[in-house]
């Protein structure tokens, strides 16, 4: 029956993704994290967010900088064994307290922690991109289902409560038939010092950063699997920041209802929007995906109706990331962005790249 | 003296483009119109424009419609003679009320009508676009050259207040340096029975038609000339609307700045949008390009500021389109948007058209 009665509320939680209100929380104990990366995100964004969850608390923390590392602990009460470097990262097996290993590095990072988390026998949550490669993505997935851990993907923005309402909105036609989604993400990187610049780190350029959030919201507005690509890239080499990494890109995905996406990443302006057409109108976001402050219009022929969804002030995207992750780490339910979701984006991405390097159309869905 | 005057008045007007007041008016009088054709564009939407005009006047209106010509003459007081079929237009040349004759035929008829107006001696102002060819749009070059009369392109956004005041910014490092121009124009198409579903009189879909706007657009806000250009195309043909012609096309061009300029066009939703991203912010017209109603944002990160064009409630796309043609033709001075300029769009639209058919990118430079 417990079992039954926790298969409920997920399904529900499922539905109204992370919308689960902290009181119906039916788990005996919140399930400790191990944040891997104490860089701008992961100290800065996520450890102050489990103070606002009810399935999920901060267990243990992994940095190369043992003084950060001490400190932090020091903040929020962990003990000195739950203090990791990335040498000794591997005794986390050992470590109760740690259930899910929340890897927060430099994408090239990715693939290496998910696989040493998942063979420490911990669950992971890995940011987005999964990773540099299709490869080490399947290597990641193999190696989680080998040691029977899940894998999730950093997807915040199917915790969010404007991009939730945008998806719901688009597949009860509140738009009619499906056009075309445009996506388009950027902001003016200015040190040409930053890690997502060096390919060694990156994996590539604002295709592998914000180029991910264009591409998942032309999947997930559309609800549909692309069956090719076109893109083509732009980038000033000479420019010191754009020595290694691409600054420009800009795609058209086809689906097979005939809808197009027309994406877009840049790290040389800024920009951040989501807007689906239909034959019936349109949804708008705009900011769309933003840590907070989206906002979100429906309408005819423009921005006639601003919406607010349900409970959106209530609800936080990060809140909601964490603790799916950690009920489906205590049921054993599939989280709703998996590393198969990972995957499948890593698969078009490397599609795009070669599509802008060969200047033609790549089919996705193995036709010629 | 009187022509430099007038030289210095137009070249007035060149850089402030229709913004001169009827006030300036220096010729002794308004230049004549022939309307070819007395569709919803012709005798719903340019010929009202006539009493605001400073130097220009309806002359004279073509049709294949008997009745309405002569309904459409009476009440604009124009004599019997005035009144032309297609197969009597020849005739126009012996017409000394008609200086000008503005084509709004269906596509198609375009260069026919071009042609035959030259050849009788008039200038001509013809819609956009220009037609359904290269080969038809330097045949029109090429025959208002040999008649030494002005061609001129119903491009009316460059005689919009909102789209000039945006060159002008755009011109001015408003947004800083311009990295991408994104453009959508489209409009659901409802009737499977408009000329402008039938090949053989619109030559192409939406691309054809509201397309232009989009490639003008991006052509206009960058200030730039594309190198090379790639597109997608998507249409479902079992829809009885899109038996002939394209749906939805999908076009990204390359500029020697390295600026990308993402396009599109649709006969499937609503829009009517273009954003200009720099690296210092962005410029943001939607509408962009209506009859009125437009609205303009420049900002550094969306649309914190609202701006209204200096004697924008004054002016007027369709009459400054009008004035400027009549100017040109009293003066001499070459068209602002001439067919040249038709003609560079219309290589442009050929290549979008070949890309999407061969799944390339096809270059415009002559580079291989």
């Amino acid at each position: 029956m417990e079992i039954e009665r926790r298969d409920l509320l997920l399904s529900a939680a499922a539905l109204t993704v992370g919308m689960a209100a902290p009181t119906l929380a039916a788990s005996p104990r919140k399930l400790g994290y191990a944040i891997i990366g104490l860089g701008y995100y992961g100290l800065g964004v996520i450890i102050p967010q489990f103070r606002n969850c009810a399935h999920s608390r901060l267990a243990a923390v992994v940095s190369g900088d043992p003084a950060k590392a001490k400190r932090v602990a020091a903040e929020h009460g962990l003990p000195a064994r739950s203090v990791y470097s990335y040498a000794d990262f591997d005794r986390i097996r050992d470590n109760p307290d740690v259930d899910i290993v929340y890897v927060c590095l430099p994408n090239a990072m990715h693939a290496e922690y998910t696989i040493r988390a998942a063979k420490a026998g911990k669950h992971v949550l890995c940011e987005k991109p999964m990773a540099v490669s299709v490869a080490e993505c399947e290597a990641m997935i193999a190696a989680c289902k080998t040691a029977n851990r899940k894998l999730m993907i950093g997807y915040r923005c199917h915790f969010e409560p404007y991009n939730l309402e945008a998806m719901r909105l688009a597949r009860t036609g509140a738009a009619g038939k499906i056009r075309y989604v445009r996506s388009e993400h950027g902001f003016v990187q200015r040190s040409p010092d930053a890690w997502r610049l060096k390919r060694a780190l990156a994996g590539g350029g604002s295709l592998m950063d914000m180029g991910v959030y264009s591409l998942q919201a032309a999947r997930y507005m559309t609800g549909e699997e692309p069956v090719a690509v076109t893109a083509r890239e732009s980038t000033d080499r000479r420019d010191p920041r754009f020595t290694e990494v691409e600054d420009m890109i800009d795609w058209t995905l086809e689906f097979p209802s005939g809808a197009l996406g027309g994406c877009q990443s840049m790290y040389s302006a800024n920009q951040n929007r989501i807007l689906l057409m239909g034959d019936k109108g349109r949804i708008e976001l705009e900011p769309a995906t933003r840590y907070n402050g989206n906002r979100m219009w429906v309408g005819e022929d423009g921005r006639e109706k601003a919406i607010t969804p349900p409970r959106a002030s209530a609800r936080n995207q990060f809140v909601g990331q964490l603790d799916h992750m950690a009920r489906c780490a205590a049921t054993g339910h599939e989280p709703i962005v998996s590393g198969e979701e990972g995957l499948r984006d890593m698969r078009i991405v490397e599609a795009i790249y070669r599509s802008a390097r060969e200047g033609r159309t790549i089919r996705l869905d193995g036709r010629a």
